[in-house]
């Protein structure tokens, strides 16, 4: 089952249920109004959605929308949690190597997270407003799942079963205020601005083998300006798959429906699978010869995020977003 | 005007207005069904729920219910953006004087702020459910402001006028958990459990000349199983008032209606007020004894938070919360 969330000028849009080959889609506001509503009662509204869904792949629906046309809102355009794991270990190693720092051992046995603002996502095609170009804008191309309600303490079987819908995110990053964030030891603020997700997110049957309960076997496809950036297999060299993040987050506190956990950004020790996102092509430019010369995202510059099942069709519909630089600025601080 | 939200059974309860002496409340729901909801419509919301305010305390009103014995939720159960700053900053620098660590200057012009959980808060009278006392469990009493929606890079007048209710918070912390967590950089997560607040939020107005706009100038007063452990002054030594977290939280992000500010612990440098948490109180201990004697909270143990008004009335109602053990705990990662 795929489902989205429709840009009806509502802060939380109208949930609709989209076909199969991302062509059609239908309101159902007599299950749920919206995709929040719908995962806080998701063994009522789950098998109810599906019934629609498979009405609408075999065309025995009136009232469809062209999916392709019509204005969507993230799956989620806010939501109550958002963390956001690093479960590529490899990519954190990396990004130590090139600063010529060790990284803890321990990172291989104990996840990385961050709590993420989840406020004001934006849609998937939504502008990235950029008020000033040196904050090195970023993207991050990730999996992310949504889980129902997980119990403070959750086992991995549990957080495995909460996991009801799946979609890709960008992690938008500020890089150039990172460091000094980081100095404070708080944590991420500034440098993680609003995040935004694919066009729809599919429960997991829609992956079929590709999908084993904790992780997606298949490449994750990034474009920069049109131009291949990487396709990583976001199922390789995943140190902590979900469920092992859901319950990481679980330790001191439950969960509430409609928690979205991000993967961090994708990332293979195969090199030549490209990367997810610019700072680690930077890493790796200074490995080789000394001195990163990919820029970070300027104003005009656009990402697109994909992945595609065995037959090349896209399964989440792109992210794909252009980065715009903001004149509306107050802030005089 | 007062505003609290009744426990009915749903996660986000029912919007209810409360007289000032916090004696009577009465459910709204032709103005507006939750607290997010009337915040997400302030303009309009606003003149109509003080009417019945005025109504409510004039006695004019029927169908009240008795506001000492209801169950509450916190004011907003959950919420789409906590953001928790630290604004007293001689309470940074205690700690870090305690570990023998120089403080950054820039702290004193750089507001420190934590990206909080915000989608499962406790209520204020809830238990604080506690796994392992080994997490040394700590309140944390703060001041917390709720914003209507704030664009990004919003100045500081802009941030000021954003300022819809105040309320009180109790940040819960487990302090064994943070060295590790800082040490990986990432922020807090285990580490900040499910925060609790007073159970009203009030309109500025309320606060008559305690309130300049930017802070509040009342002590916090909190109490340790019974015993006052402090009462500092929340509008002495606040480095940065909450205009100024709201900018600094809006630098590189607009934040959507329903964004809870947290002041951080309030803190006075006449330590013969007191303190806001445990920690604090520890860190005094060390310098002052080479060791700290006052232990975290465990099972059993109550915090109680308030603000008086210069009549000695409550202001918010006190936050009243009992550590109690888990033993329901799934986790065997």
């Amino acid at each position: 089952m795929k489902l989205a969330t429709l840009n009806n000028h509502s802060r939380d849009g109208s949930l609709i249920v989209v076909s199969q080959d991302l062509t059609m889609a239908v309101l159902v506001p007599t299950i749920a109004k919206t995709l929040q509503s719908a995962i806080e009662n998701w063994s009522e509204c789950k098998p109810e959605l599906n019934d629609i869904y498979q009405k609408l792949n075999k065309n025995e629906l009136t009232n469809t929308l062209p999916f392709n046309t019509i204005k969507l809102l993230s799956p989620l355009p806010r939501a109550y949690q958002w963390a956001d794991g690093s479960a590529y270990v490899n990519h954190v190693e990396l990004v130590r190597k090139a600063r010529g720092a060790e990284m803890p051992a321990n990172f291989w046995h104990n996840p990385l997270i961050y709590q993420g603002g989840s406020d004001t996502f934006l849609g998937p095609h939504d502008d990235i407003p950029l008020f000033d170009e040196k904050w090195g804008l970023d993207f991050e191309s990730e999996v992310a799942v949504i889980t129902t309600d997980v119990p403070l303490g959750a086992s991995k079987d549990s957080a495995e079963k909460s996991i009801c819908l799946i979609m890709l995110a960008n992690d938008i990053s500020l890089r150039n205020l990172i460091p000094d964030e980081l100095a404070k030891s708080f944590g991420f603020f500034h440098s993680k601005p609003s995040s935004a997700f694919s066009p729809v997110a599919v429960t997991p049957d829609e992956l079929g083998n590709a999908w084993d309960g904790r992780k997606i076997d298949l490449p994750l496809v990034t474009h920069l300006n049109g131009n291949l950036f990487g396709q990583p297999d976001a199922g390789v060299d995943m140190t902590f798959d979900f469920p092992t993040l859901i319950a990481h987050a679980a330790k001191t506190r439950k969960l509430s429906a409609g928690t979205i956990i991000g993967s961090g950004t994708v990332s293979n020790y195969d090199r030549s699978k490209g990367s997810s996102c610019i700072a680690e092509k930077r890493m790796l430019e200074i490995i080789s010869d000394g001195k990163a010369t990919t820029p970070f995202m300027k104003n005009g510059d656009c990402v697109k995020i994909e992945m595609l099942d065995a037959n090349g069709k896209s399964i989440f519909g792109a992210i794909h977003q252009t980065v715009i630089t903001v004149n509306e600025y107050e802030n005089v601080c």
